[in-house]
């Protein structure tokens, strides 16, 4: 019980390692580029690197450790560890578990990134205690995950969670996924950017948007988001406006079919955003939920930050290492 | 285990009842009028006589039924048993389950009239030995129930499963809840009736809608509705196109959010129809989920027709009662 895990948080740029004890103390941590162009053998590599990093800078004996546990980007199956699709590595059918446990002889356990970082939000952050909670986080995309009864639920297809890709507006813009009007379509960052893109290039909106990103609209980070709202600029305050709508929109029908306890907002969009804005979602959240069903509900911010993934799957490797 | 139950399925203008043993085998029913405007006392006393009747008809001794399960309308407390609201009764905070048991002498289970077809279609009917189900029912309005690891989930105002309010088309058609674009307001009975009328009486559009009904369209019953279909009407056709499509955005949602085993479609409006309709809702929930969700998840017709709340009401009995 007292052992310590290691907490893998694998991502398209960059890999973060953490040393956590039982507690959710983090002992050590490690961070290394990911180097995808180079292949899954030699990332997988840098993984066991990073790992043994964080070992070394935590102090701790290596046969203290329990377990590995890794969110990894993509569909993938969480039973037998594999990354069956990770585009934005290059990655196809890896059998990223079992190519970890033999260079580091560590049973590791691996589940999607935001499936890991809403297990994170349960177990050390905004959800502990409570046994019934959807995880929303909002970046370029919207990812989600579920707790059910304390534990991640994965559903049928190890697909459960994808709240990016509830239809809110049929006949709605076009989605990366193929279909119109998905949440993820109007209310990520990536949404965002297209609108504030049209209106600014196409339209010839004025915004303060076209100095703090000096002209480049191509990306624009949550951060600066941030700071365009306190400035008040019109265009980005109606931009959230709308994202905000959309966003109760989506949490309104999760509270009407799915009824949880709680619900955590994360993510870089979250994150960067005030309390305003939450107040904001709640209300919208309350106009599109049937009257009461969000009496028993909460719906707050994500604590962990960064460290959600890390934490959670630093759970994951405690949890599933336990249950075996 | 081998003690009857009493399954009961209160209704705004009928109450059934039966006595069913615990394969599942219906040994007596009994059928008596709500009379719901004589008030509640009144209809519990009706509920009792009910019970009563469908034991004398079964033949079997009073002392061998273990308890009675109930379906019953509106927003409910399925922990105390109390009705907190059924508009089509009249009630408001109607102690049902106590009443009852006061009347009967049977401990006495209440649950939601959808709660428990789903139940019942998972413990005798379509969803048998799947661990997580949700069921559709499409007739004047759209309900729903979850069943995950084999048990209701009735979530943190024990109101989960109101799938009908799962918003799909924002701005869309006004629905009774107060908001806009539910599911219910688009694919229900009732929203279909009023595209009817509005397409024959406000634009003239021809329909054997018209002759079928004898120029009434208030009330367009869901056998009317497959009657129109088989002789090819143009206009039904053309509402059904649109119902299908609207389910299968809903149906997508759920796979995206949930990603359940199995979706279990019953009601009047299913059950009118033939296969084809359910190889429509089929094709558009495929299109509406994300690549490879839908691989786990089967959609297939409730089997028990009208006795899954009676059936679903017996189960509910007997699981809850083996659990006290």
């Amino acid at each position: 019980m007292s052992a310590n895990v290691i907490g893998v948080d694998m991502g398209g740029t960059k890999i973060l390692s953490a040393v956590i004890d039982a507690e959710g103390n983090i002992l050590g941590t490690a961070k290394v580029p990911t180097k995808a162009d180079k292949g899954a053998s030699e990332v997988i590599d840098r993984i066991a690197r990073c790992v043994q990093k964080a070992i070394d800078k935590s102090g701790v004996a290596s046969d203290s450790i329990q377990a590995i546990g890794i969110g990894a980007p993509g569909p993938l199956d969480p039973a037998t560890g594999v990354v069956i699709f990770a585009p934005n590595l290059g990655w196809r059918d890896v059998p990223l578990k079992t190519e970890l446990e033999t260079r580091t002889g560590f049973p590791t356990f691996v589940d999607n990134d935001v499936n890991v970082g809403t297990l994170g939000e349960h177990v050390f952050g905004a959800g502990q205690g409570v046994q019934n909670v959807v995880g929303i986080f909002v970046g370029t995309g919207i990812g989600g995950g579920i707790i059910l009864q304390g534990e991640l639920f994965h559903g049928a297809s190890k697909t459960a969670g994808e709240i990016g890709h509830i239809i809110v507006k049929a006949g709605g813009p076009r989605c990366g996924c193929g279909t119109r009007g998905c949440l993820e379509a109007i209310a990520s960052r990536t949404a965002m950017t297209k609108q504030f893109r049209k209106a600014i290039l196409k339209k010839g909106q004025k915004s303060v948007l076209s100095e703090l990103t000096n002209g480049d609209l191509g990306v624009i980070r949550s951060g600066v988001l941030a700071k365009a709202i306190r400035l008040n600029d019109k265009l980005t305050l109606k931009v959230f406006k709308k994202v905000t709508k959309y966003l109760g929109i989506g949490i309104g029908s999760i509270v009407n079919f799915l009824n949880p306890e709680m619900i955590v907002l994360g993510g870089g969009v979250v994150e960067a955003l005030d309390d305003t804005f939450l107040d904001d979602i709640r209300a919208a959240a309350k106009k599109y939920s049937l009257p009461n069903t969000l009496d028993g509900v909460q719906i707050v911010p994500a604590k962990l930050g960064d460290n959600s993934a890390i934490l959670g799957a630093a759970a994951l490797a405690r949890q599933r290492s336990e249950v075996v």
